[in-house]
């Protein structure tokens, strides 16, 4: 983890951004955090729409976190994002999901898998690789959380990686089969969001996927409005969830 | 509304019994709580079980929106509940419910009807001539919250009664379909809690109750577990969203 800037925040938060090789991100600290009062990590999963346009989102979300419940955060553009080397294989499979949404077709578990699969089986080892290179700074503890982004990489992260002691996620459509899966043998502590009337987001799904989840304590938060009118007390009560799960 | 015993509890709350009419019941307000400072209500819906069982739970709750949120709270005996005057029609319905449950046989519209209507039909009126005698306390202010209890008695005041702002509802079932269809005319704030694994009552049709509330803002925490395994962090949960409408 390499830093490549430094601003201090109001509310005594430090925002860094980095580099991990060549993977762009930022991590946000509490200027409170320190060797003996490490502060536990939440990782922020980003859309594919790509770091810069969704930074002020993710910087609210990061330093509410820090400033109010001392968690640290750390986000890292996803692979085929922002700066970062396209990927052709996912800019063909966004095109033909494009094209079968434009014409009314269904959308078949093949575009869903060549969309979903290929980003999670890269994106779930640099996720890991920042939990590494996070958790090695004396002022970041564990245990973590995983929030946010792209729902098939926070079913795998939580499935797969046991420094992940709970994860809150949002609910969204094409998730693989093969993802509901690996959401079986899922058993932290999950809060999940759905937007009840999501016009890109198939309810019955994903109140399917809540169900297959293996976790004994889950809740799911569904509110009115679309995909991106989650309400704002949502913020708070994410946050109450990891200080009942990090601490 | 006639006090008939008073007591301090921790948390500085006071706690009074009283009859209204006939009926039993029993307020809490913060001792802070003053004619200049008034407390805003959450009126608490009892289930069929009566007051004296429920007392630990109930009180539990409204001591705890004093003494941490500044509430009062009150409720009263059910008709037909506790010392109150049985209802013979009423009993012929559970009775009635008992045997086609332990038969196998389908709960039919009639027998949910029997069971749940005759019951709002009489205890709206009496939760709402609570509202007026507790309102009229100078301690006590609205506007006013209600929660719990029978679910179609808090749809029916969430729809009929304009000094109701918002409602914490409990998912359960037998929902005659006139409530289902008084449940589109509400258009308070709402918090419905859901059982995901309720042994005693059908998740679909909750989650068509949801969808049927005309409110624009509605919430659903669904957590795992059986109908009395609501997580403790629930209460919580339910205060921020009443100190977010009642204040």
């Amino acid at each position: 983890m390499h830093f490549t800037s430094e601003q201090r925040l109001d509310g005594d938060v430090l925002e860094r951004e980095f580099t991990l090789g060549e993977i762009p991100g930022i991590l946000w600290t509490p200027e409170s955090a320190s060797a003996s009062a490490p502060a536990p990590l939440i990782l922020i999963g980003l859309p594919p729409l790509g770091l810069r346009p969704m930074y002020p989102r993710v910087a609210g979300r990061a330093r509410y976190y820090a400033a109010r419940y001392g968690f640290a955060a750390a986000t890292v553009e996803l692979p085929g994002s922002g700066d970062r080397p396209r990927r052709p294989a996912l800019e063909q499979a966004r095109a033909d999901l494009r094209r079968v949404m434009e014409a009314g077709e269904p959308v078949t578990d093949e575009i869903v898998d060549a969309l979903v699969l290929p980003l999670v089986d890269e994106a779930v080892p640099e996720a890991r690789a920042l939990l590494d290179a996070a958790l090695a700074l004396p002022e970041v503890g564990g245990p973590a959380g995983y929030e946010g982004g792209i729902i098939s990489i926070g079913v795998r992260m939580a499935a797969v990686e046991p420094r992940i002691a709970a994860a809150g996620l949002y609910a969204g459509s094409f998730v693989p089969r093969a993802v509901v899966e690996e959401a079986r043998r899922v058993t932290v502590p999950l809060h999940v969001l759905l937007q009840w009337d999501d016009e890109a987001n198939d309810r019955q799904a994903s109140l399917d996927l809540f169900d297959a989840f293996g976790s004994r304590e889950k809740t799911l938060h569904a509110n009115m409005g679309g995909h991106t009118g989650v309400p704002q007390f949502e913020l708070d009560a994410g946050a109450r969830f990891f200080a009942r799960h990090l601490k």
